[in-house]
C-alpha cells in the first residue's frame, strides 16, 4: 500500500493511496479519511461508492462530507470506480468499462481479468482497510451514488456481516431495468439475465431471505435528475421494499439534479442516518 | 450574460455564466450561489477570488462553502482567474498568464490587450453582479486564496466603498518580495518595481491613508503549506499591519497544507467573519 500524498482536513487527515490488488489485477486508488478520534481508538466507518465517470477523488474533493466526519468521529473510504491502467481493457465512452465497474464480478472475456469490482471491495479491499485502519469492525457502513448507489444497495444487501447499514444518492435499483445497466451487464456477465439477477437491488429485494432488515434504507432522489425516469426509477425499489417489508425512507427533492450539488446538500443526513444505526 | 448551468444547492442555487467582457476583451466565466433567501429579498454577499490555476469552478465545487452560506443567507460569487480564449496570449507554464491574471490591469505587450483582471473584478463584473442579482450593495465582502488571497487583499485596500470586509487564505501578501510576484508582475507591469507597490498589500498597508480600518482582516495560513516561506511569508503582512495598527487575525495551522482540504477545514470561519462586519 503506497501513500500518494496526505492533507490536514478538519482536525483528521485524509490520504491517498494506491496498492497492487489481485483481484483487479491492476494498481486500485482510494482515499481515506480518519478523523481525529481515529488517533485514540476504534471509529465507525462508512465506505462510499461513486457513479459513472467517478474516481476516488470525486467524492473526496466535492462531497463536503468530512465537516460532520470529523464531528461524529466517522472514518470514511472512497475507491475508485472501476480497474486502472494501460494493460485495462477498455471502451469509448463513458457508461461503461473503465469509470463504469459497476461493482460486479465480470465473468466474459475480456473483462473477467480486471473487472472483478464486487470481489475487489468486499473481500480485498476490505481486508485491507481493517487491517491498515482503526475501524470498529461492527460499525461499518456502505452508501453511493447512481451506479455507487446500486453498488451500495446489492453489496449490503448481500453482505450484512461486512456492512450493518446503507444508504444511496440517486442510486440504479435495477439494472435489469435500465439502459445503463443492461449495456453494462450484458458485457460484464453475458446475455443470460439469469446472473444478472445478484447484481439487482430490486431483485435481491423481492427474493427476501437475507435481504429484510430492521435497520431502514434512505435513498435521497432529485426530481429534476436528467436519469430520474430512463435509469434510477427509485419507484421500482419502492414497491419491491414495500412488498417484503423492508423499511425504506425514499425523499424526492424538488428541483435537485444528479451532480455533487445535490449530494453535497443532503450528505449529512445520510451521515446521521448511518451513525443512528451504527451507534 | 449567458446561463451555462443551474444547480439546486442546499435551497439555494448554483448558476454558472458567461459573458463577453469589455475589460479583458473576451468571454469570460462565473458561478453565483443564490441563497434561498435571495428570494425575498436583498442579500449581503462575498466575492472569492481562487489562485493560479483555478476557475470559477474549484471553490464552487471544493470548498463546502454552500452549506453556511446557505443559512447565514450569503450570496457568493466565483469569478474565474484569467482572461480565457484562443485569441489570448498564453505562455508555459502554470504560473504566469492564463489562469493565473494576478488581479492587475497589464500595462505591458502583448499582455494588456486582454489581462485587465483588477478593473474587470472591481468595475465590469462588480457591476454586473449588481445589477442582475439582490445583493444590498452596502454589505459586499471579498476573500480568496493565494493569488487570490492577494487580489482580496489588494483590492479591499483600495475599495473600502465597493467591499467591506476581507479575509484571505495563504495569500501573497507581496508580490514585490517572491518569485510569483516577480515573474507576473515584470511581465504585466514591466521592469519599474514602482508600478508593483500598487498591487502589493504590503506596500498599501504601509502607505497608511485610506488603508487603516476599524474592522480585522482575517488570514488562516497552513504551517505545512510548502509555499509557505519561498512565497508567501505572512509574518511580512502581520508586520506592516502592525506598524500602522491595521488589526490582523492571522491564525497559523499545524498540519495544514495549500490545497482546498486546508480551505474547507476554515471556510465557515471566514463566512462568519464577513457577516460579524457585513451585519
Amino acid at each position: 500500500m503506497k501513500l500518494k500524498s496526505s492533507h490536514s482536513c478538519h482536525g483528521g487527515i485524509v490520504s491517498y493511496y494506491s496498492h497492487a490488488a489481485n483481484s483487479t489485477k491492476c494498481d486500485m486508488n482510494f482515499s481515506v479519511f480518519l478523523p481525529e478520534q481515529a488517533r485514540y481508538g476504534n471509529c465507525p466507518a462508512l465506505y462510499y461508492l461513486a457513479g459513472l465517470t467517478c474516481t476516488e477523488d470525486t467524492f473526496t474533493t466535492k462531497s463536503g462530507a468530512y465537516r460532520l466526519a470529523a464531528e461524529l468521529g466517522l472514518i470514511m473510504i472512497a475507491p475508485d470506480t472501476s480497474p486502472r491502467g494501460d494493460h485495462v481493457p477498455d471502451e469509448e465512452g463513458w457508461d461503461f468499462a473503465k469509470g463504469a465497474g459497476f461493482y460486479v464480478d465480470a465473468t466474459e472475456e475480456p473483462w473477467n481479468e480486471n473487472y472483478n469490482m464486487y470481489s475487489y471491495i468486499t473481500e480485498e479491499l476490505y481486508e485491507l482497510i481493517l487491517n491498515k485502519f482503526p475501524l470498529d469492525n461492527n460499525r461499518i457502513g456502505i452508501f453511493g451514488h447512481s451506479m455507487g448507489g446500486h453498488g451500495a444497495l446489492t453489496i449490503y444487501l448481500k453482505n450484512k456481516d461486512k456492512f450493518q447499514s446503507v444508504s444511496a444518492f440517486a442510486p440504479i435499483v435495477s439494472p435489469l431495468n435500465c439502459p445503463w445497466g443492461h449495456k453494462a451487464l450484458s458485457n460484464y456477465l453475458g446475455e443470460d439475465r439469469a446472473t444478472w439477477a445478484k447484481y439487482d437491488a430490486c431483485a435481491l429485494i423481492s427474493a427476501g431471505g437475507n435481504v429484510t432488515s430492521s435497520q431502514p434504507i434512505l435513498i435521497d432522489q432529485g426530481i429534476n435528475d436528467p436519469f430520474l425516469e430512463s435509469q434510477l426509477m427509485p419507484e421500482r425499489f419502492e414497491s419491491a421494499c414495500e412488498d417484503v417489508g423492508q423499511k425504506l425512507i425514499l425523499r424526492r427533492h424538488e428541483g435537485y439534479d444528479h451532480g455533487y450539488f445535490f449530494i453535497s446538500s443532503f450528505i449529512e443526513d445520510h451521515l446521521k442516518h448511518h451513525v443512528k444505526i451504527l451507534d
